[in-house]
């Protein structure tokens, strides 16, 4: 059976400005591979209300899970709750189940709920709630949506609370060979052990540093005896 | 007149998987802001022709310019020039203007220009060349897709190859006030700030380090003059 798929939405003009570096992206490739979830596709996208909902509503109808980051803290321009219940015309208001989360948080450090904070918890209906230990104003799962903040001690808690409820496959085996030797050399042997093993992936990343040039490549796939012959083949071929 | 947009599409299997962290989004996203491109939309796909044929037309009806990064390297799987054309119907063969590039670049440095080396010409019709200073083998435009390496110091050439070729906007100021307040507290002074400067936009991205919290609130626009008014009216808002 193929693993399950997964595309991730990033949500945030900083981002597309160049001002901040995203991080989120490369930690939940790396937890979704580990899981066995294939991520097929991510896409970076403005604080724009129909950019979203477009995104949110294609992603869903293409992949099993698809996992967001960004736009749901206080400020006018945290849109993404509001757009991913109007992507599945669903009705969102201040939840009380999640009110509740924020009233201890605050409570607890002396801060005021005031309108600006409870807006972190309108939540679309009949969406789940997604545990933040970090700092209370929950996420939630709509359908195959998972929608996290981008924070990313934030996002990455939030991860770890989604994950273990989802179906994962097998996990993605890789094993790397390093060969010091031009890519127009190793193209040829690669291409014909693609052929040789169709269930594998074959992937070739040059490197040049410090007058050493090579490449990593990476084989991939489910079943470790396979990953292992292949890498034996290919090591056999250049002489290592 | 509003500025042109741009879109980026990463393509590689080794950022969907974790195994590589990408770093040419980033440094896109600055060179656009800095030339007056808006970026609204990156996506990253996997090594697959389906996916990547479907991408480039979406994006390139979509924006101004599409700038792509990866897969055309000399190893079987990189197929972004043969998607690129195919997505635009375009003929596509080894080109004798790219051949002379490869083979003046290896008959310098000793190295056999081989049947693999040689997929590194492969240009569609009617594609211009991208110069690449640091490895020979160029990347191309076609219409308004411009196609370059995924290796950083390549895509990093690539861009300062084609950026100046392109008709710019007005460039984006953007000015930082740090403020050492709760978003919640900052939520609705900025609201209101938004709402009296619609050609500007405001974004708060939240920080907690050593125990202190706030947030950094950034003012985008391109009128130097609102900028800094707006960034009057926000310090004198919080006492600053």
């Amino acid at each position: 059976m193929p693993n399950p798929t997964a595309a991730m939405l990033v949500i945030g003009d900083e981002i597309l400005s160049g001002r901040t570096r995203d991080a989120n992206m490369h930690h939940l490739a790396g937890q979704l591979t580990e899981r066995g979830i294939d991520l097929k596709e991510v896409r970076v996208v403005s604080d724009d209300e129909s950019a979203i909902v477009a995104a949110v509503r294609a992603l869903s109808d293409s992949y099993d899970h698809v996992f967001t980051s960004g736009g749901i803290g206080p400020t006018h321009d945290d849109i993404t709750a509001d757009c991913v219940a109007k992507a599945f015309d669903t009705a969102i208001d201040v939840r009380e189940d999640a009110r509740a989360l924020l009233v201890k948080h605050y409570d607890r450090s002396g801060i005021e709920l005031n309108a600006a904070r409870l807006r972190m918890a309108r939540i679309p209906e009949r969406a789940h709630l997604i545990d933040n230990p970090v700092s209370a104003a929950p996420g939630f799962s709509l359908r195959n949506v998972h929608v996290m903040a981008g924070v990313p001690a934030i996002f990455q808690a939030m991860v770890a609370s989604v994950l273990p409820t989802l179906t994962g496959g097998a996990p993605l085996i890789s094993e790397t060979l390093r060969i010091e030797r031009g890519e127009g050399d190793i193209a040829g042997p690669l291409g014909a052990l693609a052929t040789t093993y169709p269930d594998l992936s074959f992937g070739s990343y040059p490197f040049q540093k410090d007058g050493v040039f090579g490449a990593n490549v990476v084989i991939r796939g489910t079943d470790a005896g396979l990953v292992a012959a292949a890498l034996r083949a290919l090591s056999a071929e250049f002489g290592m």
